[in-house]
């Protein structure tokens, strides 16, 4: 079972909260038990599991982030100019998977599955894919 | 096969080796191939993978993690104040795979399975699922 | 199916492309679908999925990444003097999972799987497992 969802992000860098959507498809798969993997089909932009209640973790996210791997940087060669959101990618990962028990996604209380756009805004797409077992 | 298992941290950032716990359990399963996911159920305590030999190396990732995401941040929104701990825990990863191979964890020499606390002390748990295959 | 694949690093830190011995081996093992997983049997080398185009980002990628985390740093306990590339190897992952739909690894048109070297250069190893489904 798996599909590729696509998806618009409005900012430069944002985290979208996905975890709905893969949550809606997979109550229609029906399947109980195995993992779950959600695949970024980019370089510039991850997937990470994160906090789900304040935005402001993501604005902090995001910002701290960009401090670390600094849009701007005078060694960069890369000509696209995007190597930070490389970086980015890299550091969350382009993809996670998480475990599916009795019907549900295993995630904390306070833990959502966040695409990470980091050089948009894009039109991007995700895959996603289940292992029964 | 799937397990959640408990512990409790006792320093602010800590990495508890949990490989020994893992392999138990793993035992008792009788299950020879395959993958192992380890998945810590917070979001500010995430799974990594590295050196299980010199505890040094500890003291230093968990110190050098602090020096690129400091605890303290004038521009930090979140009012819990841990905006430091989430972007650890996306960076080292909220969950880990490891292959099993006629028996065993396919780690190397020097390879240990770790939770990473990063904003203790505190009662943590992660969960552990085997797929078969 | 799985199968531990070796190579020899020549730098001290290195991107090593291993998406076409993969792909390889995995069209000699006739499976259409399930999840691959390729994992660094190390504590200094990890793997990531990232850009295979411009040869210029792995360039800014490594440079980047040393500045986060520089080789030297004074407060250093570890005597292996390699600190450095264990929080390199915790950032990128120490192993990776790709979806495989159709016989075919889902990554993007620009999506490569690279073996990193961040202690070299050394003789290295890494494990690929497929799980059907």
């Amino acid at each position: 079972m798996e599909k590729t969802f696509s998806l618009r992000t409005n900012s430069h860098d944002q985290m979208v909260d996905i975890t709905p959507k893969i949550q809606h498809w997979l109550l229609e798969q029906k399947i109980n038990n195995g993992i779950v993997i959600v695949s970024s089909m980019h370089t510039t932009a991850g997937i990470t599991v994160n906090e789900n209640a304040d935005p402001d973790v993501k604005t902090d996210f995001l910002r701290r982030l960009d401090e670390v791997y600094p849009w701007e940087h005078t060694k960069d060669l890369h000509m696209e100019g995007n190597t930070a959101a490389h970086l980015k990618t890299s550091t969350v990962g382009h993809a996670q998977m998480i475990i599916l028990s009795k019907g549900r996604l295993m995630l904390g209380t306070w833990q959502g599955i966040y695409f990470c756009e980091f050089d948009g805004p894009r039109n991007r797409s995700y895959h996603v894919k289940v292992i029964e077992g």
